[in-house]
C-alpha cells in the first residue's frame, strides 16, 4: 500500500501549488497529478457538472492504484467531495476544511472573508466548515471571477490588476475581517494586491499548506512504514489539453519536481 | 430540404449574438442552437481540443437534420472549419470569411485591428482571409483574453474595463488602425469602451450581421422556395451545462425567440 501513489486532481494548472506544497511536505511520497485542461475552468460550471467532471478524475486516477484522493481544486471540492468520499476505497481530502481549520486557528476578531469561484461561494461550503468549527465566526464570502484570468494573463501587478482587486475587496476590508481565505489555487498568485488591497493587519490564508498538513497527519496514522528516505519518488502529471502551456506553468510552479507530462481523455472512461 | 432547419454552433453563450442576427434576417427559417456552456470557453485551449469539440458539436447537429452549419464561435471557426468543411454534407459558415469581407469594405486606409481570443489570433485567420481579399491591406491582431470574463461579469463600464481595454487596444490605436474586427462574440457586449478607446474614428466590425447577409445570399440562390411568410420556425437551443444561468443571457440577448432549452451530452456522441 505505501508505495502507490498519492493522488491530486485540480480543474487545470492551479492545483500545482498544491501539490509542489505535497512535494516538499512528503518528498518521498510517489505522486500523481491530473488537472482537466481541456474543460477548465470549474468556477463557472454549475454543481451536477462539476460533480461529473469530478467523478471522471477520480475513476482515471483510481486506475493508478492511488492510495489517498487530494482534491485541490476548490470548486470541486465545495460541490463534489461528498460524492467522491461515497464513491472512494481510499481517504479523500479536499482544501475547504484543512483551509477552514487554519482560518479558524488564526482569527482574532471571528470576522473571516472567504474569497473564491461563483460555484465556491454559492455553495457555501467554506462557511459551513467555519462555523462547525467556531460558532460564532462571522464569514463574509465574495466571488471573485476575474481573478483566475487576470492570473492566468500574469497581470498581477497593474492598474487592472489593482482595480479589480479594489472593487471586489472593498467592502470585505470594511467589513472588518482579519483573516482572509484564498478560496481558489489561481489566488496565491496574485497574493501581494489582494494582500496591499487588505491592508497590513489581514492575515491570508493559503489551503495549500493546510492540505499538506493534513496529508501528513493521515499518513503518520497509517500502520505503514514511512517509505526509505531518497527513495526517487514518481512525480506523474496527466493533463487532458495539449502539455504545451501547462508545461511552461508546471515549471514555472514545480521546477525540475516534473518528470512526466502526458495527455490523456477523462470522456472515455 | 427547405424547412430543415439551420444548425447554429458556439462555445457557449456569445454565439446568442450571432442567433439572433439570423432570426431577424430570416424570421421564417427554423434553427437550432448548441452551445457548448460545459466546455467554454474554446479560446484557452489548443486547436486539436477545439476541433475535436467542434467535431463533436456538428455530429449532434446533424442528428437534428440541418440544412446549413454556422460556426458562430470565433476560436472555432479559425482552426476547425476546414475540417468541419469536410465531414460535412451541407454548407460551412464561419464567422471569419463574412467578419474579413466587411473589414476590406469599410477600411480607406488599409490599416485593419483584429482582436480575439488566443486561439483565434494564434491561427493567423483573419490575417489570410482579410489579404486574400486586398492583399495590400495591414493587419493588426491583438489577444485579449479578459474580455470574455468582464463581458461575463458585466463590467462593461467600469474602472477595470477601461484600463484593460486600455492596455489591450493602446498600440492598436497607435499603429493607425481605421477598423477594428470584434472577432469573437462577446466583444460587442463591449462595444461602448472598445469604441471609447480606439476613438471615434475607428469602425468596429461586428460579424454577427456579416454572417446573416451571407446565409441570406447561400439560402436564395438555392431552388428551393422560401417558406411561406409567418410560419412558426423552431427556435430551439440546446446546451451542455444548466440552463439556468444560460437562460436568463438568453433572454436578454434574444427575448422571447428562445422557445425551447434542453441540457444534451456531447462526448456520447
Amino acid at each position: 500500500m505505501n508505495d502507490r501513489p498519492i493522488g491530486v486532481f485540480d480543474s487545470g494548472v492551479g492545483g500545482l501549488t498544491v501539490f509542489r506544497a505535497l512535494c516538499a511536505a512528503l518528498p518521498d511520497e510517489p505522486m500523481v497529478y491530473l488537472g482537466d485542461t481541456a474543460r477548465v475552468p470549474y468556477g463557472t460550471r454549475s454543481p451536477s457538472t462539476v460533480e461529473r467532471y469530478s467523478m471522471e478524475a477520480q475513476d482515471f486516477l483510481n486506475q493508478h492504484r492511488i492510495k489517498l484522493l487530494v482534491v485541490a481544486c476548490n470548486s470541486a471540492s465545495s460541490v463534489a467531495l461528498d460524492s467522491l468520499v461515497r464513491e472512494s476505497d481510499v481517504p479523500v481530502v479536499g482544501v475547504i476544511a484543512p483551509g477552514a481549520r487554519r482560518a479558524v486557528e488564526q482569527t482574532r476578531s471571528g470576522v473571516i472573508g472567504v474569497i473564491g469561484t461563483r460555484a465556491t461561494v454559492a455553495s457555501g461550503a467554506y462557511e459551513r466548515a467555519i462555523q462547525a468549527l467556531r460558532s460564532d465566526a462571522r464569514v463574509e464570502s465574495r466571488a471573485c471571477p476575474l481573478f483566475v484570468p487576470l492570473a492566468e494573463e500574469g497581470w498581477t501587478d497593474n492598474d487592472v490588476a489593482r482595480a479589480t482587486a479594489e472593487t471586489y475587496l472593498g467592502e470585505l476590508r470594511e467589513a472588518g475581517v482579519d483573516t482572509l481565505v484564498m478560496g481558489c489555487t489561481h489566488y496565491p498568485l496574485l497574493r501581494e494586491v489582494i494582500g496591499a488591497t487588505m491592508g497590513a493587519g489581514v492575515e491570508l490564508v493559503d489551503s495549500a499548506e493546510a492540505v499538506a498538513d493534513e496529508v501528513r497527519g493521515l499518513l503518520a496514522d497509517e500502520a505503514a512504514p514511512p517509505l526509505p528516505a531518497g527513495a526517487s519518488a514518481r512525480r506523474d502529471l496527466f493533463i487532458t489539453d495539449e502539455p504545451a502551456p501547462f508545461m511552461r506553468m508546471a515549471e514555472r510552479i514545480l521546477g525540475p519536481e516534473a518528470t512526466r507530462i502526458e495527455q490523456v481523455r477523462l470522456d472515455e472512461y
